[in-house]
């Protein structure tokens, strides 16, 4: 297996993604093609023994920023790494792309200028893959590639999102449900109530609608919403995370008694903040383009980029872009 | 001032209601009238010295249901609780309704059979008052009344609850801001875009986009958003509130140590648990019916519903329903 890495990704770039590069070749015996400034990459690969390892460097001139427009990228840096990469996976030069980098860039990149969307194929779908307690892992897709979405993009997120975590996650049935204000049926805005009628006729193991408490008990498999919704809902969850943890963190630190006590409890915090450990998962894909995307979150750290790594290869293992085309063709959504 | 008390509200009706009302009487020197069924609501009563308390029971044969589809229960139970408690409001008898009730049946009761809209009201909203550390607090509207809304909706969802935290909540000249997914110019689905666009063009102290962490720090003091996503934003921070907070437990459980640790950073979980404690706020406004309404939780107890009515207190002393009359005079969205 061919992986390539966008060694300018990551917020600290390419520091954390050449170090994660060398861990996933150490692990893994896929090749990963590392795609950027090559004296900088090779700089950092200084640091390492790689000997054996089957790291392979392609040169980009330029790289796409945080900071940069993602609908002008495309255009104004078609030499950045991302370009390059995609292009790689494009040519069959390799079998996937992994990323820590501008999200909207990458999409806008893999969907309009490279990998093109995969036949029938309405709308790409941006996926978290959530961790919960007892290493379960859950799916929630639209997370912010469609703003504004229709019901028959919802379904095709559904279909999507089940493949993945069947042939990804090796989930033989996997549970699908459409996140709602409410879990009675016919609750819902008129988007969730249309999408409903439609999965419901499906072939899809649809559940019903599911709430936030839910998600988190791990009461579907793949959840469904529209990317703006799917945004708010991961942004909310990080948000009272890190609120909780400071508050808890500020009053542990108030009086002798209570520092102590914080003191002898941190392996259990320890072991609390590695099952919510966002690095843990490392990155998660864009799905229903023409080729294996997995992006990371900027602030990856080595742990998070090989991890991203160990993703992509769950895909590209799993076959997922055939399994979608099949999945198409089979619920009559295929255009061609 | 008069506030009327739905006794038959909470979930254990009418025991934490009864116990809130008399601890409200003896807290403020305001008349409560416990509407419900008055053997019960006796039955309570007889559990406190209620002398020089100015409390007064109206009998209501039926009561609202949890269960109760709103939608049918306003013609369905003419004489519940709710609908002589906000008819007591309505005939001016009373100031403010109070009820930790079916959210859906104190809307639709409230809307359409007893206070109706205030004019030029297109849409009433729920709101949810959201604490922060440091005995701060926000808003956060519409939470469920509407799950589809327009962006003339959210303009007026703006200038009631921009009105509420200036009349009930003291604050001068409360920010204004819209919840999107990205906090730059431009950023969020179709609604959200036109809704910025109407917000930047009035009067309001608008201060742009803001996103579920931001929220949480407190960076806007009204915070506007359709009833759908509001919902879902409410429901996701109180799930991983309780998430990690049950792992937190849990891990604390695992050996001696952990256990000795959690036992002496007790006092600092307490802390934290009481800076979050929704029991404080007690219940919020539905804002833009004709008269003051109380939503609380239906799992309040005593405490939670002396504090809804504390929250009618402040709103009635504010005079929120003349002052939204007067605001939506002022920005020309007065029809009549």
């Amino acid at each position: 297996m061919r992986i390539v890495l966008d060694a300018m990704g990551s917020d600290n770039c390419p520091i954390p993604d050449v170090e994660g590069a060398v861990l996933a070749a150490r692990e893994y015996s896929d090749s990963i093609i590392l795609v950027g400034d090559q004296s900088k990459i090779h700089h950092e690969l200084a640091k390492y023994n790689t000997v054996g390892l089957n790291l392979e460097v392609v040169h980009a001139s330029e790289a796409v920023l945080m900071t940069d427009k993602p609908s002008a990228v495309g255009k104004e840096k078609p030499n950045s790494s991302m370009h390059i990469g995609l292009n790689l996976v494009k040519d069959k030069r390799a079998d996937a792309f992994v990323t820590a980098g501008n999200t909207g860039a990458t999409l806008t990149i893999a969907t309009l200028f490279t990998l093109r969307r995969i036949p029938g194929v309405k709308r790409p779908a941006l996926v978290s893959i959530i961790r919960l307690p007892e290493n379960r892992s859950i799916i929630l897709l639209d997370i912010g590639a469609n703003a504004d979405a229709k019901s028959e993009w919802l379904i095709q997120f559904g279909i999507m999102g089940g493949i993945y975590a069947q042939k990804a996650g090796h989930l033989p049935n996997p549970r699908i449900a459409l996140v709602s204000n409410g879990e009675e049926e016919g609750k819902g805005n008129q988007l969730v109530i249309e999408a409903a009628q439609l999965m419901k006729a499906s072939q899809l193991n649809y559940i019903g609608n599911i709430e936030p408490k839910d998600i988190l008990r791990g009461g579907a498999d793949v959840i469904v919403t529209d990317g703006f919704v799917g945004n708010i809902i991961i942004k909310s969850f990080e948000a009272m995370g890190s609120t909780l943890s400071n508050l808890i963190r500020h009053e542990l630190k108030r009086d002798l008694v209570s520092q102590l006590g914080g003191l002898l409890a941190n392996a259990a915090f320890r072991r609390v903040a590695k099952q919510i450990d966002p690095y843990e998962i490392g990155g998660a894909p864009l799905l229903g383009v023409n080729g294996v995307v997995i992006i990371g979150h900027g602030r990856s750290n080595a742990i998070a980029i090989k991890n991203a790594i160990r993703q992509a290869r769950l895909a590209v293992s799993g076959g997922i872009i055939e399994a979608i085309k099949g999945g198409l063709y089979d619920t009559g959504m295929k255009s061609e």
